[in-house]
């Protein structure tokens, strides 16, 4: 947890969102970031009233990224890192103008509302070796990254099959009228092409590839919308498989009434399998062929030192998505701070963002066409 | 509970058989059936050393089923239904057989090896108007039957989405050489077409069915043989369109290993969710809107009718596998006794049958055709 | 699940009767009991309705235990065993009758409704050495029995401490005036001197000293009649010494609403500890010092001798009840047929009922003096 | 959340410190506290040393807790409150001399090591009329202030049960040798005269009334030293009287081996029951009189407003143990700033310290002399 602490600007957070707040609770928790700069929304009386909530000096607060991203570079004590949290339509210009500045980002996902930012946003990172860093909560997760070691070294032999599923009910209605968290995921022009499979979809391949280990290489999709009138998908399920041989299941659904933030993966290997569930976060599941489990829990001396690093209690002390998020903040500083080869690998990057965008790009063409297609872009 | 005890013949169930003694047990359990003759295995010697276990008469002990059904037909106290308990290819001959003699039968699934056995089976039951019944296990639970009545009576709205799993890793390694269950279920000329779809997909199939009141109109399939040198699927994941609309999933695998015998059905409608899992059988979870559950368990003062019926211990008694496979044979004394309309309705008969026949022939060939599939058999 | 098939009679079990179904369905299911004779109820027409229904002989149904042990007693092929699932009140005299008629018998718990008449029962068994089972019945779930063999290996090291908790809500209003079961449990002439203390908290010490192979040796109840007017307690709660050493903890309460028959014990040894929960009963916890759980079912092949015995079904097809019971049955018939030594080891047996009688007289005792009191009946 | 920011000092959480970092992350978490000055350990250097890292001004870090308010109370940005966080023995003096400094504390728990100590703090929180709350962790989860106010609210009518257990397995071994967290607790001249019961009986204790309503007014208490050569109690079960008629049990314990730390609570009352487990902080099980359960999650709209303010993320989105401890910290913000009536409410306070305290005395009085006791003192 050592290591100074790194000045931050963020965009996005504004009065009445929800992820800025916990960008922020995230990045103060294990002191590596103080945020002095913000442009936490696009009217600079809202970025005012929120800022003087959070003690942002009045003269630091902005009206828009850009002008804060001018104006703290002029600064001796200007922001050393930028957090974008805004919805996904003004993620690539924010974040190339930001990592053209010289200015670390660390961004909401999905990385950007279409594919073509993103491959945008991976010119400018490629250009620039600014690091850059995705949100994808669930990584940050200590039992999710002991899931990965172990699959990594081995513990499961051979990865055979994986499965994600990411249900949630909260768009079961057509609420996007009256809920401003609704309104912009449902719209095209500020969440790009995918409904469900953007906002958490993305989630449920990121983890896949990332507990795995393997690559997703063809996948048929059959994204549905369910609620009448919307224009983006709100359920999609989708065969996959991986490395041109595992198989695989990713769901996601926001209309899967009941169901309140369930992302589950499962990974069955040659030796057993595990299975992590953000219901239970601090809890990882072990199955052995001799149908016994082995339920292992964050803080245990048993675990590995990636799991051990993303803990801050001792066992039975749950750690909830505030903590997992921190998580990523604090890899966040430490690849600012010289070892940014974490990124792409426990800490989400441009990689990452890349596959998903594209990911959802396949998806929204396969579904269409109802077409098995590989993740090169051909039917099969 | 009532009614008169029933003569039943059993055909299969000999030394080592796994199915067998628990329809015998399934039979006896509520004291309608009386096994009085059976042809238990191939070998007379088996037959008879399984019988004497059993306490059948050595005189009604036969070495094979046309023999018992023509010996049977001529005693006044003759076998007044049949069990089928045999491995799937030979349950054709045997159920046609049984069902001109008049005999009623009731059939473990899949109801045959074959798409073509099963449409003779079904013509055989549409010109004799004999009872026919399958095991369908799960089926016979209580809380199963409670959520299709939900469903049914509109508890949770329209229905919107349906996922069915069935998880299992007894095959993850190559025993098929050494254990007689898992040989036959792998060898096309027993089992038939299918492997994990036609032992244990065919068990999802028919849960998503039965508890949703919907029918799979399109599916596309992806199979696969995990393990090397299988000739047929070991693992299988499947989407599907239900009604031509209602998005849904169905993965069954005998390679996950770990996974003892989880399956486990969610279907969620417009004001809600229910979801059961065999590992806990004796509860049934209602998903509501404001994301709070509702459990309840067997027994309960507060279930329908249907639960209450398959249901023989107070709550927090757990009722298991053989009590469910019970209540099928308690159904099939109903259906025999004069209540026939209850097959293909409460109790699986010969539709659910001949549709998962169907199923597994239309997945094999989406699977080799990486397309979707109509239920009708057209490529989409 | 060999041997030879043997006659039994039985006492109770007449039409509205819980546990005599309980007992006819597990004295059959594993083939080794064929119930030919009853005196199901005080009522002969009554005794004859449910015999009909059982497949009794008519003139095998007598109108009292007395006379058919004697008429049976005549007959060649009379009754080898007798099962007395009767009121406690009635227990003794059956159950002594029997015993010095030469006849096996297998008796519901308690095993009395008095210490004293208890006493008279050890007597007899003594005096006879005829086999005398009592039907404890989580003594006969194969996870109980795991449990129980791995903590004599020595598994979790020195045993330190034990807690079992019985609730049920079923009596938290004052059905006993239209509920016959609750009527006769709460009437100290039918049930004797413990309500729920006799009625399951026996259950849970039987359950404490057969896992932990520890023994009651002191004890201060706190017994509590919360509905008003009933004359018996309706809960208790129970501080325990085991071998004058070890800490414990007794629970068991009708009157917690909302519960339905959650019978769960933890037993915590220097080095792990282990948690059953009928609630699940085909799983068995096992704590690690690590923190780590090992969670193990009922069919899977690491299981000791003991619960591979007590299991009918592979892994992830649940028994219930009626199976445990079931096992119980079984032991009785290798009891009977000459390995009488599992007796008061993995089959319950006379010490176990005595030592029920006592502990239910002592925590009376105690729980009105206000003071902790040895097993031997002394105040601390 | 609202609300100017605090100037917060801290005693103790030097290098190595468990609490200490958690009332640091607690208390910035809701952007109401910041932490200013610190006399973090008893060596100025640690104490630098930790300040340090946390961004403390170099020169408002000391050595000492007196030498602390006396310099800040000369400043005019001198520290608004306190946070006591040293091991037990130093709580009274401290805390006392805060609060005649006029300083708001807010102070670990237990709130002293001996019952004329807690007197002490009594008196001067009488006197001087400023806040004082102390940190019952567990009072700060949502779903516990849902049940609280259920139960208060008569969802389940009158109490007549509570059952608290707060299991932990980390002093198995006797490693107080090695262990800096284990050395002090086992240690009567730093912990007082509780060990376990001192050190999370208390909490349980707390939960009980703070739930139920109900107060403890009688005990029978039963302590164990279980690891040898311990001079404290590792191990306690008690009986409960509340309100002189309600039954209860509490167990604590630090060796029950593999356990983690699973406090969990459940009261019953006329129409059904509560419970609550930590392992799940989330979730709270409402047990109906039907047998069925209602289980509501923190962040859903159906709970209460104690609930929902104790909420920050929406349903799904598991809060853990800081989040719970930055709650009470909240709270403290509201009660300094205007509203103190809370405290002893909803956010424990002198009472409740006080009265665990009582707890601790009578505990071990009450297992020494093996008897009953009021909680007035007097032997039963």
């Amino acid at each position: 947890m050592a290591g100074r602490r790194l000045r931050l600007g963020m965009v996005g957070g504004g009065p009445g969102a929800f992820i800025g707040p916990v960008h922020r609770m995230a990045a103060r928790l294990d002191d590596r970031f103080e945020i002095v700069a913000g442009a936490l929304s696009r009217s600079l009386d809202k970025s005012r009233e929120q800022g003087a909530r959070w003690g942002i000096d009045e003269d630091r607060l902005y009206a828009g990224a850009e002008a804060m991203i001018a104006a703290e570079a002029a600064r001796a004590d200007g922001i050393e890192a930028l957090a974008v949290t805004t919805p996904n339509a003004s993620h690539a210009a924010i974040t190339i103008a930001a990592l053209r500045a010289g200015l670390p980002v660390i961004c909401d996902k999905p990385m950007t509302a279409t594919l073509a930012e993103a491959e945008e946003v991976a010119r400018a990172v490629a250009e620039t070796s600014v690091p850059f860093a995705l949100t994808y909560t669930y990584a940050g997760y200590a039992m999710v990254r002991e899931a990965r070691a172990r699959v990594a070294a081995g513990a499961i032999g051979g990865v055979r099959k994986v499965v994600a599923e990411y249900p949630q009910g909260w768009l079961s209605e057509a609420i996007e009228g009256s809920n401003p968290q609704a309104s912009w995921r449902t719209d095209p022009a500020r969440a790009g092409a995918g409904g469900a499979i953007g906002d958490i979809g993305v989630h449920a391949l990121q983890m896949i590839e990332y507990v795995s280990g393997l690559r997703v290489t063809a996948l048929c999709a059959d994204l549905s919308r369910v609620v009448a009138g919307r224009a983006l998908d709100d359920d999609c399920n989708i065969l996959l498989r991986l490395d041109d041989r595992v198989p695989g299941v990713l769901m996601a659904s926001q209309v899967s009434a009941g169901e309140r933030n369930g992302i589950r993966i499962r990974v069955y290997g040659e030796r057993g399998g595990f299975e992590w569930a953000h219901e239970v976060p601090d809890r990882l599941i072990q199955r052995a062929p001799d149908n016994s489990q082995q339920i292992l829990f964050a803080g245990a001396p048993g675990l590995g030192e990636a799991a051990q690093a993303a803990t801050r209690l001792p066992p039975g002390h749950p750690e909830g998505l505030i903590e997992a998020f921190a998580t990523l903040y604090r890899d966040f500083a430490h690849a600012i701070d010289g070892t940014p080869d974490i990124l792409d690998g426990r800490l989400p990057g441009i990689t990452d963002g890349l596959r998903a965008m594209r990911f959802i790009e396949l998806a929204v063409r396969s579904s269409a066409a109802r077409r098995w297609i590989s993740f090169d872009g051909e039917e099969l």
